[in-house]
């Protein structure tokens, strides 16, 4: 693995400095695209069904029939992976419409275009180090999450200004960011999600997360963790929350593929923290990576 | 000017073919990019200034630094249109973020990605044809226009899949497209605009057309539209409608920089058509190009 690893191109692995896309390509000219992000732990891609599902759920928001199989995208993925010599890495799954004649309406006749990026990641997990090294500072943002009648939240796809402007927010006027994080509400107020993750708290020992009913993205490893939770007991509950109901959580974490369960140092400023709930997810998620990849 | 037209992609002038961006770049992993549409008339770009200024404004909102003058950008759009040969055209001119190390979060510094497309268009104008052939067709879809506190309109950007979402309502099972355009409402159900064109209508000798301050790009051509209405003496008002004022209209017509004013043949399956008011704006329209242009 080098500093410029191989990415797959359609058919092709080629030097991600040598990777492109023709500027026609509906990917670039509107984002018109779907994507995942997926991690590798040991050379096995976490969760593979799960992702395929979405990202086929994905594609039928966007009525993008991209006509390949669930096991070519695997092998593309293997392969891109073993050619890097890659056993711990972050994976980004990208399907265009491709390019098409004509202008912003969409033809049923597709030609994909398929991207697979690569980079190393820590292993982290039971033997290993976090990814993210300390625990998160988040902090709400003015931008409000894109409401599902304007596009669907459950569609992750390479429209994602709405993130970025989040994000931006977090930048002072000298450069620095003051936060990790940018926490979004939905058009009402009620705390939605992080630019690139989900949100789950711990009040009272019940671990309770933001609703998909809600603008908010059914995110794999919220998933697991709710999964996990009702496993050892923790009481699990989905609803609408005020920003204040997570200020007064015991614990708080982020969830993504990449951060897995990431502590919220502080939101807003106000300390949170993790705590034995999280710890005890966290440890959960670890064995379950363990005996999932390993 | 072949089917293979020259595009501008960075200082380059390169077949379209073979025009491509790195799959790196911001534009294409998250549709972080601005764009502007822009009409050549015997090879002269119309309303640059105000192009700039919306560009800018664009810009703005995505905190985009791209460093470029005014002069310069203009300048790779005339070499552009000069390489081709081509006097009438569509002009496409995207400027991006670029590749930036990190995630999500944009960094200040940026090496900007700029694109620009041509592509002929018949003149149209007094002496031409329309681009458009017929009166379109439109229908109210069910996707919702984003509001300005999740991703502002007023952004011209590469995030366009709501449009497409919209557009693609217009398909029937049988792959064939209902109208031409897609009429979006805002969240509360009012009118907003079309996919790519705002709406504009008269009645009683009024011309009406949603404000800006919903969320409602600030076209170019909508704005002119409704200057020239102000120098002819019809009375102009922006306001907030519902489905049913522009369906008891005496005339409606979409606008856009290609279209210039294209009547509203049906909308929803009631006719509407252009008249009087529409004809003597789009001849106002024609003269001006004609007296700027040529």
């Amino acid at each position: 693995m080098t500093d410029d690893p191989l990415y797959h191109v359609d058919d092709d692995l080629v030097p991600a400095s040598e990777a492109t896309v023709s500027v026609d390509d509906r990917g670039f000219r509107y984002g018109d695209a779907a994507f995942e992000t997926l991690r590798a732990y040991g050379g096995t891609v976490l969760d593979w069904e799960r992702h395929v599902e979405r990202l086929e759920a994905t594609c039928e928001t966007l009525s993008l029939e991209h006509g390949l199989s669930s096991a070519d995208l695997r092998s593309r993925i293997d392969e891109t992976l073993e050619a890097n010599d890659l056993e711990d890495a972050y994976v980004r799954l990208s399907i265009t419409r491709g390019v098409q004649p004509g202008k912003l309406t969409p033809q049923s006749e597709v030609d994909p275009t398929v991207v697979i990026y690569v980079k190393p990641l820590p292993r982290g997990g039971l033997e290993g180090e976090t990814v993210w090294g300390e625990p998160a500072t988040v902090h709400t943002v003015e931008t409000r999450r894109i409401p599902d009648e304007a596009i669907p939240a459950s569609a992750k796809t390479h429209n994602y200004l709405n993130g970025i402007l989040a994000r931006a927010e977090l930048r002072r006027a000298d450069g620095t960011v003051r936060a990790d994080e940018a926490l979004m509400c939905d058009l009402e107020g009620h705390v939605a999600e992080g630019a690139t993750s989900n949100l789950c708290f711990v009040r009272d020992g019940t671990l309770h997360t933001p609703t998909t009913d809600g603008p908010v993205l059914p995110g794999i490893t919220r998933e697991t963790v709710r999964e996990l939770a009702s496993e050892t007991g923790v009481p699990v509950r989905e609803a609408t929350y005020g920003l204040a109901d997570v200020l007064e959580a015991d614990e708080a974490f982020l969830t993504n593929r990449t951060w897995e369960l990431r502590p919220v140092a502080t939101l807003d400023g106000e300390p949170i923290g993790g705590g034995p709930v999280t710890d005890r997810l966290a440890r959960l998620y670890d064995e379950r990576v363990e005996k999932r990849c390993y």
